[in-house]
């Protein structure tokens, strides 16, 4: 397999691959060409042959890709060909909204529970999963080999539980605290910073006033 | 002002200078070196230096850089030295955990209103804002000179939303929705999608399990 060769860039283009495909298959369209996908994507066609030359010959000459093949592929290389058991530390309005949200399901992201220590939600299911007191996180974990966890907890005791977590054997980190959480070499953190995205929208605002500004001063 | 040119690449890092320098204020401390802010953010103390020494001296050699004054400029560069009167479209779970976001209302960004169509939801408050029928969107936006909105409904009906926004004077787009949206040169989109990076853990959670595999191999 190439696998190891297909640079990070790729990589970080091949969700939105995945998703267009996707959407695709649920329109009932088989094949496409490049340049049909391009214009979706707004990609040049040279780069979508490029990036999807990385998987090996799917695109023939004159026939297009075949989406379920392509799909298939990259759902191989994202790991998303199988189901991963995630839980959510924190039932708070973000917390619940990961937890609703049928498109992890639909991709094999099933979340067995979520943890929180308020009383009022323990108990209570949201999504499909259970909301389950913090005591109970640690056990859960090795028990039902969690390997996924979504941190939706303030910073300040996200620190910790992401450090429990990580000794009960979760290899990877949702991270929408607003903090930076160092872990060993072996764990992997995505973040997802909200504050940070609103922003650097504001700042690309306020980009378009000044030069508007400016296009008045020439 | 040399506003014009600091790099994109340090533009993207501002938000997190800004998060450090907030906590650091709240923490009461006054001053830092670049060594000690190094530690915290797991940069090198040059690569902060010279970040830095795009907004001028605010670094004294020996005294470290005044947090406060470093924090003010971040936030006039970030156009969070104002306050942004924003909406959100869509009261589902994520409508209303950013509604109810109060790091967002700390920097300045208002929530005036959320707008849905479900008649359940319709005249009840989240966080600050009332929910207001979706037919009121267009007159509110334009009443109130509303700048930015978040889109947190189905990619079905955002293409149409967010089209019906810039007509109505929005310029700043930060799109929940699982679309791709083509908008103008001078409107600015911030897409969050959740799914992508749910997907890049998941692929780079494979790449942990690779690895060990490949040195148990070796």
């Amino acid at each position: 397999m190439a696998k190891k060769e297909i640079s990070q860039a790729v990589i970080l283009r091949l969700p939105r691959y995945y998703r267009y495909l996707e959407d695709l298959m649920e329109q009932g369209v088989e094949r496409i060409s490049s340049n049909e996908l391009s214009k979706r994507m707004h990609l040049t066609a040279s780069q979508i042959r490029q990036d999807l030359n990385n998987f090996g010959g799917f695109g023939q000459q004159g026939y297009g890709y075949n989406i379920k093949n392509l799909h298939d592929e990259i759902a191989k290389i994202l790991n998303i060909d199988v189901e991963h058991d995630m839980i959510i530390v924190g039932a708070g309005h973000l917390g619940q909204a990961l937890a609703n949200y049928t498109n992890f399901r639909k991709r094999g992201f099933l979340i067995k529970a979520v943890f929180d220590q308020d009383p009022r939600v323990i108990g209570t299911t949201v999504g499909n999963a259970p909301v389950l007191p913090m005591e109970k996180m640690d056990d859960f974990v090795k028990d039902h080999g969690i390997k996924m966890a979504a941190i939706c907890i303030p910073k300040a005791p996200a620190v910790e539980v992401v450090e429990s977590l990580i000794a009960d054997g979760v290899v990877g980190i949702w991270n929408f605290a607003h903090v930076d959480l160092a872990v060993p070499e072996n764990i992997v953190i995505e973040n997802v910073h909200l504050s940070e995205s609103l922003m650097r929208l504001s700042y690309r605002v306020g980009e378009v006033y000044r030069n508007q500004d400016e296009e008045k001063n020439e």
